[in-house]
């Protein structure tokens, strides 16, 4: 642009090169404006995604959702389920959990009758039961981590269901010993594998809005009060 | 734009002319390509942000953290995974749980004597210990589900923290009875409040690698083998 601008100057020193120079500042000053507001804008953008953090807001989103459309839901998208719940951390890395991923529509079905509560299982494509694996549990003092390693895979699935535009529900199993027994039964489990919940999983058939459960009387602050 | 060319071609038809409006299109021209090409990067920045799955990739790349730089953690922050803790589901929406946010040095310190494995409070300028609230606790067969509730708490906060840029442990109390004990003591709790773990947490001084967990013998289809 200088280079141009100083060519300009030497060539045409007549009576209308002034005016010609000033439309020529003007054209740059005008393409070089627009490119300044294209680029604040997209920077705007880009700032508003940074502060948006949609990892923190999957945490804040998620939602129990126990209607789904009748959408099968892939292979992979199972994996990437599984490989979540694996992802969590568990006590002494001990790892002592066994998951059971259910499509089979028969078993769906019979599975819905193991809780009262699990009526969404008979619509939904997908449950996953985790459950703890007694020989790989901890011994002694430790031995029930296992059922806060398994939670924790848990939360995990639900938080990935939520990233891959899927919803779930948590339905409780363990340690209620009836559910313990017919969930055990109809999945086949051995006695060292105990099932800690179901899962049930599908692409939503409703939205329902996430609870805000903030309560500041729920904290206290270096000591308890 | 369109209006200063028709100008310039009316005002100044003389010799040099010509080159000079070459010269106000390149101009125009060079300046509209540099915005093109700027804003062409954005876009695909944005596309590889929505395949990557930045909430996803924060279970998948959660990891524990032991080394903390002495750089102090804000109120907003210590208050954004307070809220990540409380968006966790609970058994019949009882949310059974109180939060212990620690900041204070001595009590920090104090708190690592409880456990063997605590000595990385000495440098954690926070730790969260959450715990079980008996008032707000099922009845029944149902009455240690809020060990599970507050899992799924401590496993929220634990990606927050990884969402925020922070890192942390996630150090076990209940069930074993003299760590239950001692932190009991240094946190003043009553007997109603029990906790469940204590979360070591701080900006990382380490980077370690989130382990490789998933084992496909870990998962069976349908039915248990």
């Amino acid at each position: 642009m200088y280079f141009c601008t100083k060519v300009l100057i030497y060539q045409s020193m007549n009576k209308n090169s002034i005016s010609i120079l000033l439309v020529v500042f003007a054209t740059f000053i005008i393409s070089f404006t627009g490119c300044k507001n294209s680029s604040s804008v997209n920077s705007e953008q880009n700032h508003s995604t940074e502060v948006s953090n949609p990892a923190y807001e999957n945490i804040m989103t998620r939602t129990s959702v126990r209607s789904y459309t009748d959408k099968l839901i892939s292979a992979d998208t199972v994996e990437m389920l599984l490989r979540a719940g694996m992802a969590a951390p568990t006590a002494r890395n001990s790892q002592p959990w066994h998951f059971v991923a259910i499509t089979d529509r028969a078993k769906l079905d019979e599975l819905a009758e193991t809780n009262r509560h699990g009526r969404m299982l008979k619509e939904a494509p997908l449950a996953i039961a985790v459950c703890g694996n007694m020989d790989k549990a901890l011994e002694g003092d430790g031995k029930d981590y296992w059922i806060q390693d398994c939670s924790a895979a848990t939360e995990n699935i639900l938080l990935a269901v939520n990233a891959l535009g899927l919803g779930a529900v948590w339905t409780g199993v363990h340690p209620i010993a009836e559910r313990v027994e017919s969930v055990s039964k109809v999945l086949n489990l051995p006695e060292t594998i105990i099932p800690l919940c179901v899962i049930v999983i599908g692409y939503p058939n409703e939205s329902p809005q996430p609870k805000n459960k903030w309560l500041p009387e729920n904290v206290s602050y270096n000591i308890y009060e």
